[in-house]
């Protein structure tokens, strides 16, 4: 008999993700907190479970995306959580971007349970998850991962395994770290040539040919520019993810500056009610910051 | 009769370039403080000159490539300088990378004794100079450009006129500040993977797939994991291009934190005796300032 999937947690993310399982012709059985949003996927022919028990009952592979690291300990081990109903073997995929060491104990318990976890948290947002191009980052053993890869890849595009568990979620506190200062260091560079009187438009096109060319100056840069803050990727989620990376620094005790300033900067960008936004609206807060508006945003 | 052209300054940079203008095939006169960086292009057929003022008087366009600020100021219009042999009409082109508001008052001079200037600072190294492949960041009139354009194309590949005298300046000040930025961020991101002994290739691997992807990660952060730290670009260039950065930010009256932040690490890598190393040596102070060892190098 084919395996049967689980999914926990149809958000924004989580329901394209959970869609595009289903499309596949999987067997499925969905839990979300608010009942509305698992209709789409009884829509499409899934069983809706009344708890994330009643899901690891019915299923070999579970999947979860939830929103932090407590949410993720509550569906694996809370009340009527994943651990009550876990059958022999089975395996917990936790896609939520959360606590590496949260990770790395929660795995540890599945085990002593007699089950088996990934963790895959993805990058690519929305549109990515809607179009199954997500990055996904993987840790746990690369039995398991041999064993999910196929269902990965009816998310994801870049589909990596990286190394143990936890090292997924490592990697992507790492995407996070590149990814929110390359945003940051756009945003001082366009301030730069505003304060000189030189067109951002210009500065980007001539950096765009060079080695200061990124993914982040394409896409983001652009909507920087047009003062484009619909989301994309919320503010407030980039913010929790920055906590993960800077508690991770924490625990591990190393020195990240560059990445604990731009961590300011998303901070107080949510703290100005900006959370719904994307998160480049941290270049918001930088034109605040030196009193300069390059955007096309009128406020 | 066509352009004779004029070429000053011949180090690392300056040579290749010439040598591409000389191999198109025009008329070239050239000056280097150290005689013997004529001989390549004396013998690739140039007329070596005693002084600045020497190859002004036989230029139409005057190409200037040297270290910074107050070598261009001395050049043009020190003892022996350009304006000492200024013809009238005649265009200077300061390739080097220098400070945007002495740039434009070295314009308004110039044009005060009937020349014209363009600033056309570069980024591509040593390697982009010697293959023609230089990206070119051009601040003057639409017009100067326009006649310059055609030898623009002999040393470069991406030539871009971002606006009035400075803007090539300011246009280069902006890929420092992003590329530096960069730079740092991936060695952040090591860190962290290297802490939570995750292994930086593979989160390397995950990043270049997804939006935290560019040419910085591609180039540097390859040679930053094998402890590869030739030049490249020296060290104390790069210094001094952070700090014509955040002099402008404090003539401007902005704060750029990041920038700044980096502007630290660059200046302790040379101070560490780095400067003749490759700018990414910034990584190996971030290794040292976290006490853990990423890169391949041996210490």
């Amino acid at each position: 008999m084919a395996d049967q999937i689980g999914f926990i947690g149809l958000g924004i993310m989580g329901r394209p993700m959970a869609l595009n399982l289903r499309r596949a012709g999987h067997a499925l059985w969905v839990h979300a907190r608010r009942p509305e949003n698992m209709a789409p996927l009884v829509a499409a022919g899934a069983t809706a479970c009344a708890s994330a028990r009643e899901v690891a009952e019915h299923s070999d592979i579970i999947f979860t995306m939830v929103s932090d690291t407590d949410d993720v300990e509550q569906v694996i081990n809370g009340e009527h959580g994943i651990v009550e109903g876990l059958r022999p073997g089975s395996i917990v995929v936790d896609m939520s971007t959360i606590s590496p060491s949260a990770t790395r104990a929660l795995a540890d318990l599945l085990e002593t349970l007699g089950g088996e976890m990934l963790d895959a948290p993805v990058s690519g947002g929305e549109k990515g998850a809607i179009d199954g191009t997500l990055s996904i980052m993987v840790g746990g053993k690369a039995k398991v991962f041999a064993r999910v890869r196929p269902l990965f890849e009816k998310m994801g595009k870049n589909v990596i395994h990286i190394g143990d568990n936890g090292a997924g979620q490592v990697a992507k506190a790492c995407n996070q770290v590149v990814i929110t200062q390359a945003i940051a260091a756009i945003g001082e560079a366009y301030l730069l040539a505003a304060a000189n009187g030189v067109d951002p438009r210009k500065v980007r096109e001539a950096l765009l040919g060079g080695f200061a060319s990124s993914r982040a100056l394409e896409s983001h840069g652009l909507r920087m520019l047009d003062g484009n803050y619909q989301p994309g990727f919320k503010a407030h989620l980039h913010k929790k993810d920055m906590r993960i990376v800077m508690e991770s620094a924490t625990e591990t005790g190393i020195a990240l500056p560059g990445t604990a300033l731009v961590t300011q900067l998303i901070n107080t960008a949510v703290g100005q009610g900006m959370g719904e936004d994307d998160s480049i609206s941290i270049f918001r807060i930088q034109q605040k910051l030196c009193g300069v508006q390059v955007d096309r945003q009128e406020d």
